[in-house]
């Protein structure tokens, strides 16, 4: 349960998840607090780290870091897909992911299903360098449930990314083995999901559940983990599921130059990135290699 | 400079270097406030992190993920020497590095430089899974400014790890070119260097001089960035430096399986991470790469 506060000049994130640690962000101006219908929502401008979005008190993304979580949960499956085409996007009202899978030539329609308008509303006024890319004509915006709207739609997408809150209340079914399973579902054959992976410094018998789960309904599965700092911790893990046997998802299928991945606005991601990415540190893999691919 | 403080029941970690942004640890019980002739020092027990050693405001190490520091600063280097006899650590009054050090059977001597004996004692008395190591036969401490000793000590030393706390006062001339240079002389004619390399979030122009200033001294220089949660930016960097022109630092000469690795206490540390950790994000590695090895 989460009891961050504006605290004086400071928003500080505290929640029960990462009981007695907290990251701290300065407040230069509060650009809008209001509550829609399934959670508090937050966005300030930060001194240092540009304009933030909080829901339910719990950072979401900043201006300045976003890109490191946005480009790995969705590069990590595009770029370990033949030819994406029909991307989903469950969740990630900002925008943030949607924006990357259109930088896919073979990306023909991306939907994006997130459960609170208000959200959306909020990121295209205060977060235009994530939410702007929604009015791309390949967009498709589905304001509803993504449980829901997984089911209504099998067999229809490449690559499944559900951008999640944690697994706190309204965002608990994101993170149960008949989600994975409907999502597989909702697969082509040859799809690849792949979803927010938590932190393993806080969430490791979580991570383990959610692997072993994965396990049982996907062929493929893979692990990896990225830095942002305005995470607990500093670090943000991704699951990656493929429906294809053969699917080698820690190599990356395109190579791009450094001139490419600045043309593409990368700040984070690049091919080397990606197989680095899957290589965890001795205590993850420690604990979690009987539930990975080897 | 540093505003960091207790405040309740946190210890919450402010400094200039990062400003508008804070890691704060929940304290459950102060154990040493003092100063020393150096510094102001704090140990606290946290209610999550365990044992804190915090330095004129700034966190240095936690009992929790102290090791992903010690280990990768130590075993970079280490793991990167075919045959490192004589290590020399300038700094790390915790006693960390060396223990990490005294891993390697090859090592016959590690002297550990520290100017500040307070810090020592502390450590002995409230952090013995670091400090104990100094115990060992192989260790000898001497009391001073690391400066001065790697001046008297020509071509002494096989490695030297500094780890230095961040360049602001005393420390400050720990990140000079006339100190890279006084280290080079200091090592054999293969010898290999590492220092605390910084977090690229908050330091880069600071880290693109210091690689600069190696570059033109060394003829070899890396950077590896890791993982740790209680520094800012849930990230460190690792610079690494070879007098020899053909040693591959990015590459570790031994390979240890995962039952050598758990008998060595490793937390973090792996050769396949040795590797990864040198693939630096791309902002990373496009605002370095002129001052890198290709």
């Amino acid at each position: 349960m989460s009891t961050s506060r504006v605290d004086g000049q400071w928003f500080r994130e505290e929640d029960s998840s990462w009981a007695g640690y907290s990251v701290s962000l300065k407040i230069e101006e509060i650009l809008f607090q209001g509550k829609s219908d399934f959670q508090d929502i937050l966005v300030f401008k930060s001194t240092s780290f540009g304009v933030v979005l909080v829901l339910n008190g719990i950072i979401q993304c900043t201006e300045r870091d976003e890109r490191t979580y946005q480009e790995m949960i969705a590069h990590l499956p595009l770029n370990s897909h033949p030819n994406p085409q029909k991307v989903l996007v469950i969740g990630g009202g900002d925008g943030g992911v949607v924006r990357e899978a259109l930088k896919y030539k073979s990306v023909s329609s991306v939907v994006l299903c997130e459960i609170d308008q208000k959200v959306i509303d909020v990121c295209r006024k205060f977060l235009p360098s994530m939410a702007s890319c929604l009015d791309d004509e390949r967009v498709t915006i589905h304001v509803g449930d993504g449980i829901a709207y997984v089911k209504d739609h099998p067999g229809e997408f490449d690559v499944i990314i559900t951008d999640a809150p944690d697994p706190i209340g309204m965002a608990e079914g994101l993170y149960q083995k008949a989600f994975y399973q409907d999502m597989k579902n909702a697969l082509k054959s040859d799809g690849i999901m792949c979803c927010q992976g938590e932190t393993t410094w806080f969430d490791l018998p979580l991570i383990k559940r959610m692997l072993k789960d994965c396990r049982s309904i996907f062929p493929r599965v893979a692990y990896a983990v990225g830095n942002t700092p305005t995470y607990v911790g500093g670090q943000m893990g991704y699951m990656l599921c493929s429906s294809d046997p053969k699917a080698k998802l820690v190599q990356p299928l395109r190579q791009y130059s450094d001139a490419e991945l600045i043309k593409m606005n990368m700040q984070y991601y690049s091919p080397e990135i990606h197989v680095a990415s899957f290589v965890l540190p001795f205590f993850i893999k420690k604990n979690l290699q009987e539930v990975l691919d080897t």
